[in-house]
């Protein structure tokens, strides 16, 4: 038997209640992210009354106070009380993550789940009654071809691509060193995307050259838009659907299998099989689910995002090894990170 | 200082990760609850298939699945393998509360929130902006008259109708005993809605006699769709704003006081206090604010919500003693339930 909530509950229920607030939490966060409140933060060094922040921000006072209150009462901000106002500082958590400058920052995959994902998610209930995405209900979209809805606009498009960029921040590091990679002269990430994971790769992996294809226009904003200095990485355009694939020892697919129904992975799989140089590869990137259907939550949850957004779904390693198997890679090796993403490595 | 999230948050934000994903959380049982899950897993009284919902509930067996598991992930169901087939049954918690039939049930208030509330959050950064609710950029509504928002049709009103009258089963109890009400003869619970509250009042105080006062269509809709066999409590067509108050020696005001701006509720109470008889009183429900702004995040959250949704807020314990004292109360008495909603008892 699985474990359930606790038999307290039954008393009252006080975890249920927090997952139904879960959604006013998360839009809390998202909302303060949106209107600036995390970057002004950094930005005064000292403690600010949130009349202070309002005014700077174009804010009403008597709402930015409650925003602020809740970011408070979730231990994202900190508040002390100083000859009668209250000021509000930033904590590091907050600093790190949640304000535009550093490094580390989630800003941009905060505006994407804030403005394009929440929505979605109010039709989650036709989505499972369908069994199909949902980008037609939520954004008069057609629900055919997803990345002509990701890509709707220039703008939706480089949104998509923030969320992107700021997701490998994370993972990134560890998932390029989850196996020993070094043996792998050219790599290339197809679906690379802004080349935030390429980065990672040819940073632990300094003699290999790592090449990011993606669609042309993905090319052009990444170079335009998340350009970086002495880049590492080379970028490629092309269609992996379509266009001919450039020979390799090592692909990574990161997060584009999930994209798919079964019929397209086996497709691309094969072709990428027969791109790949004698005693190649591919790395795929995924959230992995647990075989016994207990968890992981979030790959649970990005299945559901998979079912609301695309025509794919999150799977157990058990699924990927048939699929590799299937289109003649072996060897299968698969690594769990303890956080949201994993990695499987196939030799072909 | 408050305290803060944890510094290890900064090596990995799971913390921060878990708000970002709480509006996918709180979907996922909403979204269960609205397609009648949990009802037919409690009717079912054994483990069934993912395909045996589906069928049932007319949806996708493949969405269906992707529910149940994560379902699963956050022990809301359980889930056991029998020759290959996964067979999900419910928890105790789920029956009790999230299924439809059970004296607890909190499916009303959940097809609130997730119909209702999730929509206007989604425009909580324009709250904020302007400091004022949402109503209109949500549902197209007017945003000056809240109760014309709200009740703005027969299904919708009974929608709020469900909401309230499921939060009472919760704290109902709690509130009605935090004082020793037994002293006050006749009670009026003044937009007492479905009587849910004044029922608790009745059983709690045998000796009482208790009305609910309302507008003419929430009376007739509370007998109509929420009747009680020998119902212990009265119903009073009314408004509290523009007819006369009949009098009284308690006055219940739970959840009114928060939907209105400071003038109005000193009108109000104005108003009650000139109704009520010597020796009587007032008692207040709401979630309170503590006075350091540290919390509770529930009332925190509920006063973002007022600001989305009315022209009200929370207040912590001193706001509504100013505001008693202003209007002629006296021996004023906090009572926190430390559930979600709280009781404040003042003298005539």
């Amino acid at each position: 038997m699985a474990e359930h909530l606790s038999q307290s509950e039954l008393d009252y229920p006080f975890k249920l209640l927090e997952y139904f607030n879960g959604f006013r939490v998360s839009k809390v966060i998202f909302s303060a992210c949106e209107l600036g409140v995390f970057d002004l933060l950094l930005k005064a060094q000292e403690p600010i009354s949130a009349q202070h922040v309002a005014q700077e921000l174009s804010c009403s006072e008597d709402g930015m106070e409650r925003l602020m209150d809740a970011l408070v009462g979730i231990e994202i901000l900190e508040v002390e009380t100083k000859d009668g106002t209250a000021l509000y500082s930033s904590s590091d958590v907050a600093n790190l993550y949640l304000a535009k400058g550093s490094g580390k920052s989630l800003h941009d995959m905060i505006i994407y789940q804030s403005q394009t994902i929440y929505p979605l998610w109010n039709n989650m209930a036709d989505a499972v009654r369908e069994g199909k995405n949902q980008n037609e209900k939520t954004f008069g979209l057609p629900s055919e071809d997803i990345f002509k809805a990701l890509y709707r606009s220039e703008e939706e498009m480089l949104k998509f691509m923030g969320l992107m960029n700021s997701s490998w921040v994370l993972d990134g590091h560890d998932i390029v060193t989850a196996f020993n990679l070094s043996g792998f002269q050219k790599i290339v990430d197809l679906g690379g995307c802004t080349g935030a994971l390429a980065r990672e790769m040819a940073k632990a992996w300094p003699s290999s050259s790592v090449t990011v294809l993606d669609l042309p226009q993905v090319v052009e904003a990444a170079q335009k838009h998340f350009p970086q200095e002495d880049d590492a990485v080379e970028f490629q355009s092309g269609d992996f659907f379509s266009d001919e694939i450039p020979p390799a020892d090592l692909y990574v697919l990161a997060r584009i299998i999930h994209d798919w129904p079964e019929e397209k992975c086996v497709t691309l799989l094969k072709k990428i099989h027969g791109s790949c140089r004698p005693g190649g590869g591919v790395l795929l990137v995924e959230a992995l689910l647990f075989e016994n259907r207990r968890g992981p939550v979030t790959a649970q949850i990005f299945s559901l995002n998979m079912l609301v957004q695309t025509e794919g779904r999150e799977r157990p390693p058990s699924e990927y090894t048939r699929i590799l198997e299937k289109t003649g890679f072996h060897n299968v090796q698969v690594c769990r990170t303890g956080k949201c993403y994993d990695t499987i490595l196939a030799t072909r």
